[in-house]
């Protein structure tokens, strides 16, 4: 490909570089910047995000207050993470999907991409290169007012006893099933199996008796954290568990912890070992018909 | 997986086991079972299957009268296939598809499936095991009252001359070539070929002339039961036509026998020599227009 | 299969011969002819074919003036190419389409395919063979009067001296990138490197400020054909570039040559070296906001 050195450096848009104007530059790959973007897509389209030294962090609700998301990146997951100073940049979910697409996942962690996020005024430069077919996509889009965006929420702290570390791809799998001819779904626990189910009248516990059921059990994944505790039990809408399940999968997560309570908000953690990525979903409990 | 002995069966989730108190029980495997699922389904929703020691029957004709499955299942076609004493049980197609999804067809015939049927209140339920998830789904649900569902169908005793013996894949692709630009086929034989076609004004016999049409030819496949008398041809919707052929694929048949005479109701004869299945659809003709 | 030698041709319907009656008749496979009906789809559904002994050739405009196709097919291309007399054939792309979507492309070029056409009245059979599933399709139907299909259009002889080389899959992937977030792109050069891309405001030219783009380069892939003159630019719509894109890529071409001027139709030419196809796409600019 090009060898030629010009000095309009679009001639050189193979070689993958950030721009030391920029007051925070990145470089990574299509596998891992692809999955971030499908962690924090169910639940916001704008997102204030914090740059600094340490890595990137940024945490939204859902318009409805139904679910949350708190997301980190840290610093060393990257192959470059450079910060001038501080920032806040108000981020387009769709508009950084849509650049970030160029980038393939295939070979390795995928193409490269480079970040630059420019500060007066607010924007964000991501270019991508694919080395064999010797195209690079570059996509400039300005930032959001990141004070347009709602306050970040506050995480409440609570007892969620329930405990249980599941795959990513059958908690998938079972949550689709349940969704299929169900409106909402509990999770509890039976001894050391994880259940994911549903029951007319909105039960939460499986019930032992004759009436309609239908869960899913995932053997020796749950435990209490508080000791020998009696199984907590909480219902969710799947609506929302639906997307969190979706995009822990499509997000690659290498490992999922749920952790619930009676009729609390459930946290959903992720966590993905190469590229330093921590993730947590909080969803809201729906209140059971039968109290 | 888990080894533990526990009172509450669900700890012993991925040993597949049928229930001693059920009034029929039967262990079988996702690709069988889901197959079973798949060649009822073009014809309703709701069946009528009636279970003693020599296996299960179900026959159920389209609302519109059109169309109807006659459905066998032979008990040694199982590999669990206990019954307490003969009964019939009402169906919900969709309910059972559902709940047999959760067995994937890989790996020989698929993910192990325990069904238990009851008798008071009639209901049934589906146990799907994934052993290398560690995962369980359990389903159960009630059935629907026999007496609601429509009488079974008596099948007439037609003379159906025509003969045809293909492949389930072609015929499928054929009926979908002809459906993609007719509203009808016909069905008959030009010597040793089996013929499927449309023409302009609803001849059922393709035309020597200049005459549009469209026609795909089986070739060496087709006979006369009456030895050498003249082919005969019959005209069919597409829209049943499409359905049936498609379930004859996905539903795996391993041969395909088309019996058909001079404007009556055609059958198409399926088998699966592994799992011992055996179903006939029969398909009412449409009316020529050319009479 | 059949060995059969019988007066009636149906009954040997896996040997894949044209008809001696027919005034052209064309032996060919599925790849070839499937993407020939590829490169004229986005253009047009009625097309006024010529056929001589040197090949066939078409040429059509979209019912809005926007883009047309100029495409000849030569006869040595073909297995067999014979024409009793030249005769223009009034053709319907989508029955000429779904005839031969009965040949796969699988294995070499494909199901052989037989074209016959004929004169009196005016219409085309083709006949598929799968040799593998002994079965084969025959469609005939009629032509379009050729006197109701549009004149073919004059193509204009345009100074254009912006020239691009560049390989159709990546080419169909930049238009469609571009096109999920923009409505028009332009095509320009920098130095040796196409650029295909988008700006607020329709501006045509990649801007150094900061102002949003998106743009997709190609290395080592642009010149200007009059030495070393200024790159010239034009700008667009989206709607017609990505199917000409598309068509490039699925009618299989091998080479794309992009030739454009400054506001002038660009010329997008394709060629298939084994198939000896020559296509031509002239798409019509949109008129930029900012003059």
């Amino acid at each position: 490909m090009s060898q030629a050195v010009e000095a309009d450096d679009r001639s050189d848009e193979l070689e993958v570089t950030t721009d030391e104007d920029a007051t925070v530059s990145i470089l990574t790959n299509g596998d891992p910047i692809r999955s971030f973007a499908e962690i924090l897509s169910p639940v916001a389209e704008e997102f204030r995000v914090q740059l600094d030294e340490d890595g990137l962090h940024t945490c939204a609700v859902d318009p409805a207050n139904v679910a949350l998301v708190d997301f980190t990146a840290h610093a060393q997951g990257f192959d470059q993470f450079d910060v001038t100073e501080p920032m806040t940049f108000g981020l387009s979910l769709s508009a950084f999907e849509n650049a970030v697409s160029w980038a393939r996942k295939r070979g390795g962690d995928g193409d490269s991409v480079a970040i630059d996020i420019y500060d007066d005024p607010a924007r964000m430069r991501v270019r991508v290169t694919r080395p064999d077919q010797g195209v690079t996509r570059v996509t400039e889009w300005f930032g959001v007012d990141p004070g347009k965006i709602r306050d970040e929420p506050n995480i409440p702290d609570l007892s969620l006893p329930g405990r249980a570390k599941v795959d990513v791809k059958p908690f998938n799998q079972a949550v689709q099933a349940i969704d299929s001819n169900h409106e909402s779904a509990f999770v509890t626990r039976d001894v050391s199996t994880f259940v994911l189910g549903s029951q007319d009248g909105g039960d939460t516990t499986p019930s032992d008796d004759d009436s309609p059921q239908d869960a899913v059990m995932f053997a020796d994944s749950a435990w209490n954290e508080n000791g020998d505790g009696a199984p907590c039990s909480s219902l969710f809408s799947l609506d929302y568990l639906t997307e969190i399940a979706e995009s822990c999968k499509r997000g690659k997560a290498d490992r999922l912890l749920v952790k619930w309570g009676d009729e609390f908000p459930a946290r959903f953690e992720i966590e993905h070992d190469d590229w330093g990525f921590e993730a947590t979903y909080m969803l809201s409990p729906r209140i059971q018909n039968d109290e």
